[in-house]
């Protein structure tokens, strides 16, 4: 089908002039003859207003009751946009998730899609009608309404568009495209054209959060090509698909700072199989994702450990690590600090080495200490002192040719 | 079913706390024993806030929008009731008009319900839990969500009550019943504790305002029992059902006043077969609905022609009734002036003569000209002016003796 799928987030559908201006957009796609599917999330606000008056009521609702309550937000962004579009003439409909048979498993406010029905929409795109989707929700077996968690919306729109076949899926949003580095450290760092799925996963989860990981895995699952965007603007945005081709068979494609990280250390750990296990055991149960890890060679038959783990979790971390030892685990905890990851990601890096000794070189060249080093196939990530953060991420970009 | 169908309207909802009263009060019934399904309206103020926002998008929104939009108000109360419940160890779960799969025919914002099948209601109520159902709507063949207008959720509730086969229906408002006159007016107004669906009928269409007469309506066709009464007290309401017996055995119930009605006249009305009837075939293509109506004997071959409607539809029905009457439609538009409406109602005055002559001269004692006279089976209507409505309804409610 020659359809496009569009998604605008809250910020997008802010208020009455930001839902009029996404009906003017909308228009102009549908316009030049495609058909179109236009996801939406909620009003920014809206949201964090609904979730506060569960809080008032209960510190921890229910769940399958918070599903319920966030799933207005959507219900409402749909309607109005339907009416936008009506009042520029355009013929539109609105579809909530259970009308569009998004069919998902029963884990609330975390669900995940299991197929996707589309319910009335290809008749309604049959009779020419822009079908405007509330994202982020979906319903399970039991026929209780289910929603996605963070970043939802997004998945409905690249679910429906592979669904449905789309010839593209547009994800709307504040940023013109995926950037070679955040403009904001690096003056001279350049729009990205073309993507390839897993450099995309690996920069979101280095901190360039255009976009939540898991919308993007999606795609990449069911090989969904999208393009990110700006609302605000008519400029190409960047696509996002299996494979890219590079006129300069580019080593990197990008840099990623993360400043929202503390390294933990745990000191004096018994020398003998099973006792870092069972720390990453207690940072399981404690549900804290740990990201970078490092040990120590063994000296004494004591051996060092340290990992990193995001800010927000590592009073937690701590809190179960302390008590884990308490109660004999072996090991101490040692003192933490904060630390800045900085990324270079690039699908031709797998081939060819010399990338992490370029991007070392760099850093020691403008005496930046590399606190922690890690590796995947397509990234190399360091951890350096806060303070060195933005200096590190310019001069890696710099090193790697990425600027304009 | 030992069920008991509680019905709270959106001042009872108003906020967190109004929520945290009705559960309170929710939770009292429910330790009683007795099976309990509560159905809510939308927060006041709500549905004010979302018909705002859709009209600064579209002066004429869409019906089938309209009703997508409206629809989010019950939602967002049913979970919020639904966890306010849970906070009081009480096991509650929500459900919208389409998971307890009330049918309705496709007319948005004014759709009939055809039919209840329940959803998972009756598995809910098994396991013991109290269900908190959105009022106000349902779904329509094509999948598509409807909106019953006024009063919706009482009607939602009566025929939740009637499918379910409630032992009854308890709708709670912010008056502790059904009194003999407005308490404002007569000071020794009494609270009715039985009314018969007919009488209910005839004083809410006569300006009682408890209830919409719809749900009424729909109680008396399946016969189902319920009781208004008072959200902010534990006192026992008024129940409406089919045959009320009276220890008095009293000729009538109450005394009604309705304020907002405005007396139209037609003069020089052709005194031949039709002439009357085109007049209110105008109204009727209008939209207007038509209370009383007196017309006078012809003199001279012409008729005069008086009847009143409510005020808000006042300049539209004279604008309607000046066209007609320019493109030759026999006629002449007179003076038109706000009446008050007094009535008396009463099961007990069908088979008793006297009960008009009894309130003509109460009127006439206190010097109260009557304008105009109506009379259906049950009831006795009089238009006065608007300054001796108050008078008229005090005197009228002392004559046939319904003081405490």
């Amino acid at each position: 089908m020659n359809l496009i799928v569009q998604k605008y987030g809250g910020t997008s559908v802010a208020d009455v002039s930001c839902i009029k201006r996404v009906a003017r957009r909308v228009k102009r796609t549908w316009n030049q003859g495609t058909k179109v599917v236009v996801v939406v999330s909620a009003r920014s606000g809206v949201t964090n207003d609904l979730i506060s008056r569960a809080n008032a009521i209960r510190k921890q609702p229910d769940d399958r009751e918070m599903d319920m309550l966030m799933a207005c937000g959507e219900q409402e962004t749909i309607s109005l946009l339907a009416m936008a579009l009506h009042a520029l003439s355009v013929p539109a409909v609105s579809m909530t998730g259970w009308q569009a048979g998004i069919l998902t498993d029963g884990n609330h406010s975390r669900a995940r899609i299991r197929e996707i029905t589309g319910g009335s929409i290809r008749k309604h795109l049959r009779k020419n009608k822009v079908v405007v989707l509330a994202g982020f929700q979906g319903l399970d077996d039991d026929g209780d309404l289910t929603t996605f968690g963070r970043g939802g919306s997004d998945l409905s729109a690249i679910a429906m568009a592979g669904a449905l076949n789309a010839k593209t899926c547009q994800i709307f949003t504040d940023v013109d495209g995926v950037y070679s580095a955040d403009p904001r450290t690096v003056p001279d760092a350049r729009k990205i054209p073309a993507i390839s799925y897993e450099e995309m996963l690996e920069l979101a989860s280095s901190g360039s959060k255009v976009m939540q990981t898991r919308a993007v895995e999606f795609a990449q699952k069911h090989n969904v090509v999208f393009e990110v965007r700006s609302t605000f603007s008519n400029k190409t945005g960047t696509t996002v698909k299996k494979k890219v081709k590079s006129l300069e068979d580019m080593l990197v494609s990008g840099v990623a700072i993360d400043n929202n990280q503390v390294r933990i250390s745990v000191t004096d750990l018994p020398d003998r199989p099973g006792a870092a296990a069972s720390v990453f055991k207690v940072m399981s149960e404690t549900g804290v994702v740990v990201d970078m890890i490092v040990q120590n060679v063994a000296r004494n038959g004591k051996a060092n450990l340290t990992f990193t783990v995001p800010s927000e979790d590592a009073f937690r971390a701590e809190k179960a690590l302390k008590e884990e030892f308490a109660n004999g685990g072996g090991g101490k905890l040692g003192r933490s600090t904060k630390i800045a990851k900085i990324s270079v990601v690039g699908v031709g890096m797998r081939s060819h080495s010399g990338v992490a000794s370029k991007f070392f070189e760099a850093l020691a060249e403008v005496g930046v200490n590399m606190l922690m080093i890690s590796t995947s196939e397509i990234k190399i990530s360091v951890a350096v002192n806060p303070d060195d953060g933005e200096m590190a991420t310019r001069v890696a970009h710099a090193a790697f040719g990425l600027g304009k």
